[in-house]
């Protein structure tokens, strides 16, 4: 008994998120028909995440099984569907690699590690080219600033109670997560920030660049980060960045 | 009395080519718009080129006057002009820069040097990020292919007769063209295609691209390339590239 386990990639720009959510467009909307029409069965798709709407995944792993069954037996051989399903689904989903896992693998349970990275064009006027798959900070982040920031991030690292980071309206069984490394690097007119940890809180990531903003603006000093994480308080933190800067990089298990 | 000339960027998706066609989605109807309301008038925008369907700019040069005048005299402040512009445009058009220019500037017939490039994706299944900003093309393209590929774009460097890369159906006084340099290189999967010359014919570098994808597949050699050439006949040079890998990279004046 096995599940099919897929690796994807998508821009997120047309969807809704990941989750279905009625009939809204999201990804897993689209994955569900693609693969229905490839494998001819209501199937139940399982993902390692739940992102936003706008939010980008450079790797997002799910897995298929028949609708209630917890498997699913086919005849597609499996070096065949990754291209079929493309068949299916849109231009701006691809699956990119597939295979075959034991039943009792979980998607989301069973990551060891994610990364997120958040990209920050900072360029005085937009780019036609990065404009829903950035956020446009156009104000010259310098490099004592972006040297700060790094800083701040560090402050990051280890296994800590992260609530001040979390969207205010979420509950979660607890807020202790462990992040392995934090860093920001610009690259011309980008500044892209990589983040990885065991698991992330809702809106986690993009609470965390608002507040490194904070930082490049001087509002906070590198020093405030210990306090806000420790006051385990939402309104210490600085805002949610955009959620189009933000991509799923990596989902490792 | 003066022109202002703006140096703009677009991601051509959304858009049915730079010119104006009645009512259809075009860059240049989008500058009309921004510009008569920023400048409270009716505007002649002249362009340097005219890009296809979902044809890209990195660099696309135009000039601003008063609709009918030939010059524009206007109260706004030259560094204001780009911000303010891109307030009113949206977010797949860009301005990056203006200046003054004489009047007696022509966008079109003073360019010197035009840089065109053409982005093939070779990944096996398709990337949701470049998906329209590239041609897929799936089959692997192999290192000695690519050789082949360069050794045949450097056959098309120098003064010539251009018609066989020419669509069928287009007039033009002289079909004689001098092309500087034309180059490929492998960026991952990633194939870029460079070429820059005093000016193009239509669908000229789309054309050449799909002739260098038969030396690719070996249905062309690369000594057949000076054959095509000197034929003038459209029909033995290859099919015309699908418009989304390609990008008005630079004009120089």
């Amino acid at each position: 008994m096995s599940k099919i386990f897929l690796d994807i990639s998508y821009l997120g720009t047309a969807y809704q998120g990941y989750q279905v959510q009625g009939d809204a467009p999201t990804v897993q909307k689209k994955l569900n028909e693609a693969t229905k029409a490839l494998f001819g069965i209501d199937c139940d798709i399982v993902g390692c995440s739940r992102t936003d709407s706008g939010v980008h995944a450079n790797q997002f792993c799910a897995t298929v099984t028949e609708k209630g069954k917890g498997y699913l037996n086919t005849g597609v051989p499996t070096q065949k569907i990754a291209s079929a399903l493309n068949f299916y689904l849109p231009s701006d989903i691809a699956v990119n690699g597939v295979k075959i896992v034991d039943d009792s693998f979980h998607p989301r349970y069973d990551v060891k590690c994610k990364e997120y990275i958040y990209v920050i064009w900072n360029g005085k006027e937009r780019d036609p080219f990065v404009f829903d798959r950035s956020w446009h900070y156009p104000k010259h982040i310098s490099n004592e600033a972006l040297e700060n920031m790094n800083a701040s991030a560090k402050k990051l690292i280890g296994t800590k109670d992260f609530s001040s980071y979390m969207a205010s309206n979420s509950t979660v069984q607890s807020t202790v997560r462990t992040i392995f490394d934090a860093s920001l690097e610009r690259d011309g007119n980008i500044i892209r920030f990589r983040i990885s940890g065991d698991g992330f809180l809702y809106n986690m990531v993009r609470i965390i660049v608002g507040t490194l903003i904070n930082v490049a603006e001087e509002k906070l000093s590198v020093e405030d980060i210990d306090k806000i994480t420790e006051a385990h308080d939402r309104r210490l933190a600085g805002m949610t960045a955009p959620p189009q800067g933000l991509y799923l990089n990596k989902v490792v298990y």
